[in-house]
């Protein structure tokens, strides 16, 4: 039994053409016109498969395909549709082409599963609304209650509570969207690379063992708003100065502070007015700092926290920082690696085990279940650019190895 | 004869009302529907006064009360009334209510005058819409070519050109919009200070004799844009941290490495994508030089451009500086101050002479007339924020100043 790679193609064609930026790479928020494109196009599909879908408070798209023990917990896989700003076709999607696929090739076959087999299209993963990533996959194990999701803003001031609300779906509905003790078996995510190992490696399939913690922050420095031609220099207590000495300190603490596996991003960077001729009054930046090994993003924080307020006295601003997100380092499950690491074998697969240092939905779900994660090789390591690309063959590869997987947990 | 404190409050009041931000300072861009509320209120007291009244290629208005002698040169006041973005009421309406104040009261006591006197209300002073300043008055004295203003370009890539044209300017009538040789007697701005001389010395009025030159830069670092999470340190070409060491190299360079009276600002920062997970790969950023000693200039300007290229070289990413805007230092007329002083000494007004920080319309003029400028406190001398103040009454002493200044000089 095997995934078919034309249908595939045909399925990652047409989600990307969902794209609110077609001349520039793909750009697809959770909660936009293409997002709910996209998902009819999934959801076309799903019903002609005859699952059974839902679609929950944060938008969790859900199509269940039914076991013979109905009562068996559900073996699940997915990913998610949205991108970044300027992203790229692969990212996310081929996981949700791929458990599509998966489900398909088992209906198509006429194979009786006895646990159900469940897709999840996760929302709001990549964090472009509300500058925090995995949102519903948060949202699915309990991690959110009403307040927070009324508190999470997006820049433009736009809660995630009114964004849901204005999308049709049912925030209030929260607490019901947990997936509850016992009903899931296990969760397998195909996902590119994103990293240029297996590439590297000449290795089509990378099969992941932990996932990098994270901790996300935003700073923000205040100081004084003022003309650029009449303030002398010693009379001024510019932020951005400030927000500068931050962004060199977070690449200096990454690189020797903390650990050779620790990375650190300031990617973001707002400035207020924001205009040639004043003097800033306002500067706002955000830092991603990642580690497998969860000491580096501890010892990373810690520097940082002092070299926030070392700078706030230096410059005379004042400085307020915030932990916007924390994902713990996750180590994945041997049982499904193992199966995983089988069907290669079976089917002559080269591949190698290896860490991420993206984290996905799935290592959310690890703290209610069994995960296992499948990578398929990203080229020259570009992921959430453009360019991004994986090869359909690859794609194809990391599709039987999910096949198999799958039918092996629900058999 | 003196002015009218009640009619130039009116005036400033009714002008700061046309605002695209009513609740975060004043907002009035050139070309803006604000921009024309306000003009419309001034071309209907211009009106009043039976001015003839023109606007030309880019905008600038010209209201002109005739002389007795109709081929004598004018007499000009005036100044703006464009803001930058959460601005105050004060910055350019001061001197633009100030003439027509002057002018008003000059109509209104039926005194004759023998050059004619004009007001001009100067378009885009601030550089909001296209990061370069004192446009009107460029255009004025023949700076700009229609190439050129074709090619002068906002944030969202619409050109000088498009952009008054779609207010309904004719901007290829730009070559008629010079001022002609001999058309002009004198130049005379009544502006707000700007800074904290005035307040600092409890003086109402400034006798300005020379004004600050300003280099304006644009400094754009490209790098590679990649996954935040999966880029290891070594492997980053981060422009973000580039930018970081150039805003900090241009306050240590106004501080340390040029003059005492040299200031340096990055104003404007903008970085892409511009999202939390996402090295970025493109950052572009200002720089604002300024100086009474043209030296200071071209020193902080020599050491900028060589740590661009330094910078480009460490961070592995490629740099490109551009010069934007270039206004010399600026020695005013001796004359008009003369008879700005004699007018305070008559007047019993306490006054000081200084310099400018900021650059002003008339100084653009200065290569083609006699210009004088008289400036009024600004509280804390804060100035392009939301609390810029200066008292009514200080107001009012300068304009009786520009009154008695411009009607030496027109009669």
């Amino acid at each position: 039994m095997e995934t078919r790679i034309e249908r595939i193609r045909k399925d990652i064609c047409s989600i990307s053409r969902f794209n609110s930026t077609p001349h520039k790479g793909c750009t697809r928020f959770s909660y936009s016109e293409e997002d709910r494109k996209a998902k009819n196009y999934l959801l076309e599909e799903f019903n002609r498969l005859g699952l059974k879908v839902s679609t929950d408070a944060v938008g969790n798209v859900r199509a269940r395909l039914e076991g013979e023990d109905a009562y068996a917990p559900a073996v699940v896989t997915g990913s998610h549709i949205d991108t970044v700003l300027h992203g790229g076709k692969y990212d996310g999607v081929v996981g949700v082409v791929g458990a599509l696929e998966v489900v398909r090739t088992i209906v198509e076959n006429g194979l009786k599963v006895n646990n159900p087999v469940e897709i999840i299209v996760f929302a709001e993963e990549e964090g472009s609304n509300f500058g925090v990533t995995t949102v519903g996959s948060q949202a699915l194990i309990g991690k959110y209650k009403l307040e927070q999701i009324k508190n999470l803003k997006s820049a433009d001031g736009i809660s995630l509570y009114e964004k849901t609300k204005a999308f049709g779906l049912r925030p209030d509905d929260l607490d019901k969207s947990v997936i509850k003790p016992g009903e899931i078996k296990a969760m397998i995510e195909l996902h590119i690379e994103q990293g240029m190992q297996l590439e590297a490696a000449g290795v089509p399939i990378g099969i992941v063992t932990a996932i990098t913690g994270i901790r996300s922050l935003k700073v923000e420095f205040t100081g004084v708003s003022n003309h650029a031609g009449s303030t002398p220099m010693h009379l001024r207590n510019d932020p951005l100065v400030g927000a500068a000495k931050l962004i060199i300190a977070v690449e200096d603490i990454a690189k020797h502070r903390a650990f050779s596996s620790t990375v650190g991003t300031v990617g973001r960077v707002i400035c207020f007015p924001n205009i040639p001729n004043i003097i800033p009054g306002r500067v706002v930046c955000t830092i991603d700092l990642r580690d497998v090994n969860t000491d580096g993003i501890t010892v990373a924080f810690e520097v940082i926290k002092e070299t926030v307020q070392q700078i706030a006295q230096e410059q005379g601003v004042e400085a307020h920082l915030e932990v916007l997100g924390d994902v713990d380092r996750v180590g994945l499950s041997e049982q499904i690696s193992g199966l995983i690491e089988e069907a290669a074998l079976n089917r002559n697969i080269s591949y190698m085990k290896m860490h991420s240092g993206a984290v996905h939905d799935s290592c959310l779900l690890a703290s209610i279940t069994e995960v296992g994660m499948i990578f398929v090789p990203s080229k020259g390591g570009k992921s959430h650019v453009p360019v991004e690309h994986t090869d359909m063959e690859d794609i194809k590869l990391g599709c039987d190895l999910l096949l198999d997987t799958v039918i092996r947990l629900a058999t």
